[in-house]
């Protein structure tokens, strides 16, 4: 590892270990005060060291999207592993979740009979515990509440074990709706729970979270939060308002290519931010050093960032720091996190399970 | 390599190689046609076995956006290379400049005084030819043509060779605009061209083109041009309508995970399709066979997709095929490339410069 970040050739991605513990931390103390279990997206980070800062800190497991991140953490040895996804399970994923079990403890989740179905069919009963996913608000995947008690009971009644009900309040990602996000996923989480109980199903988990709206997770209904990005925190992050910029542990390094009065385009671009951009951000990322700045274009390889007319842009040639909007995206874009503490470089960690999709 | 997809686990990205041929085949005609060299950019592909396809098919050289990228391709044996990019030239980039030079021939792209300074100070005089970048509309990077004489004398007289000069006529991406575009191309070009005769240097090279605006590149202004996209098409592109849906030679096939009556949720998601949207777009990608649906949400494993009333959503556990709205960020998040014909699976490519941003 060099310690000079000057050797290294931008664009590159650079993780603040203090900020990244403190986030951490934050978060953990957030769950325990609301008597939840912590079980954090690894999805975001994509990345063994820092899933064992999280569970060294009081994470119960960890969250994964699909089963190749679940195999890459099984792998390192994690053995506690919620697959928040409604997998379809044919006999080639059904083999690969057994292989898993050998090992590890999982959960999976499920939102159609039909699914269920071939879990049990592909897997087996004994290989996964299911969750059943329901739709809080967001409108994505899972079933409404009343619907829960359906698909619980089509499970329970292929030998499958019921864990429980899971929700993603994906809607928390809009302007000013944290809180009703977190209202919504409450309710629906509660409902839920009672349709299991009405159809003989006792939800012992109830699972939801997202790093907006965890400010007003409802400790009274949930037992288990699953946010992902508090971890790094990002630009998205610092605009609804969730966190500030200084808790944003991530960020680019990229270096001016070229500029004009009022713009300096800098060398990274979608290819190392990723072009996530919600119709109400300000731009494709933010300038943690320069924050009247907008990133008003992107490219693969150029941001285009307008500066305030009181402000100089950066000169050719030097680095400045960028914001992700959406820093899960923008990690699967690296093989490795650089990692600094105060100033220096200390270690870089591989982004281990980076494009593992399927 | 598999002969049967069904083994594959999705989601994955296919590549139909007859419709990748015709692609290659129809560009170099072009080309051709109006008396142009071709220089396709690789960085869409960032694939050897395509880069040699295009070779074969009569492309005078490469055309890449970083010295990484450069590197990889000079590696596997290609030496006529276009750093199409206003490089910013430290020390460490000077010394891989060179190391390129010594096998290859090398072509780099300049917008500032500053830079060609950079460059000839750090990377020496004869490592590679310049050309100025022109800003013929896009405003992105470039100087106006009236300016393309101030930096070319200040290359010049560094001792560094002027081969020419070069624009990407970026705005060609909007809809109704690619003619426009090509035209202002054209003009600026010419214009740069003559103010670098006028400061007593002469444009050997004149390079510019898109995929939007290929079909309307001037070849009486222009010596070269460097689409990269037309390899693969997009779903950007058939809205555009440079191209029809069976033009698009990359798909990435996903499996229907969730349903209800008019939607389905497949499990390729942003970190496969990529999350680029411009403005315009209908949404987040196409669907060959279903080209009445629209991808009207994309989060990073999930693709929610509208059907018309009339069409009911594909079952749970089928596949679908899915074209990406920008190809060359969709590559740049896989590893390989799965290879087609007639159905059958005939080779799997490496995306050999997957993440070479620097």
């Amino acid at each position: 590892v060099p310690d000079k970040l000057s050797s290294r050739p931008t664009p590159y991605v650079v993780v603040d270990l203090d900020v990244l513990d403190a986030n951490i931390a934050r978060m953990a103390a957030r769950a325990a005060e609301g008597g939840m279990a912590l079980r954090p997206h690894v999805k975001t980070h994509k990345c063994l060291e820092i899933a064992r800062r999280q569970v060294a800190a009081g994470a119960s497991g960890i969250t994964v999207a699909t089963v190749a991140e679940a195999e890459v953490f099984v792998a390192a040895g994690f053995e506690d592993i919620f697959i928040a996804y409604p997998l379809w399970v044919d006999a080639a994923k059904g083999a690969r979740l057994r292989k898993l079990a050998e090992v590890a403890t999982l959960r999976v989740g499920v939102d159609s009979v039909e699914g269920v179905e071939a879990l049990a069919r592909n897997a087996g009963l004994r290989v996964a515990r299911v969750l059943v996913e329901i739709d809080s608000g967001h409108h994505r995947t899972g079933v409404p509440a009343s619907q829960a008690g359906e698909v619980a009971r089509a499970a329970a009644a292929t030998g499958l074990e019921v864990e429980g009900v899971f929700t993603f309040p994906g809607h928390s990602y809009l302007p000013g709706q944290a809180e009703h996000a977190a209202t919504d996923e409450s309710t629906a989480l509660a409902g839920a729970a009672a349709a299991l109980h009405e159809a003989g199903i006792s939800a012992d988990v109830i699972s939801g979270g997202s790093t907006p709206s965890a400010a007003g997770t409802d400790g009274e209904v949930l037992t288990e939060m699953r946010p992902g990005v508090y971890v790094f925190n990002d630009a998205q992050q610092v605009e609804l308002a969730t966190c500030s910029p200084g808790d944003v542990a991530l960020t680019a390094y990229a270096t001016v290519v070229s500029r004009s009065a009022d713009r300096a385009v800098v060398d990274a671009g979608g290819k190392v931010l990723a072009a996530d951009r919600p119709g109400w951000a300000t731009g494709f990322g933010r300038l943690p050093d320069h924050l009247d700045a907008r990133v008003i274009a992107l490219s693969e390889h150029h941001a285009t960032i307008k500066f305030p007319t009181d402000e100089d842009p950066p000169r050719l040639g030097e680095t400045v720091r960028v914001m992700p909007n959406h820093v899960c995206a923008a990690v699967n874009l690296v093989d490795e996190l650089v990692v600094m503490q105060h100033g220096a470089v200390i270690d870089t960690w591989r982004v281990a399970a980076r494009g593992a999709n399927t």
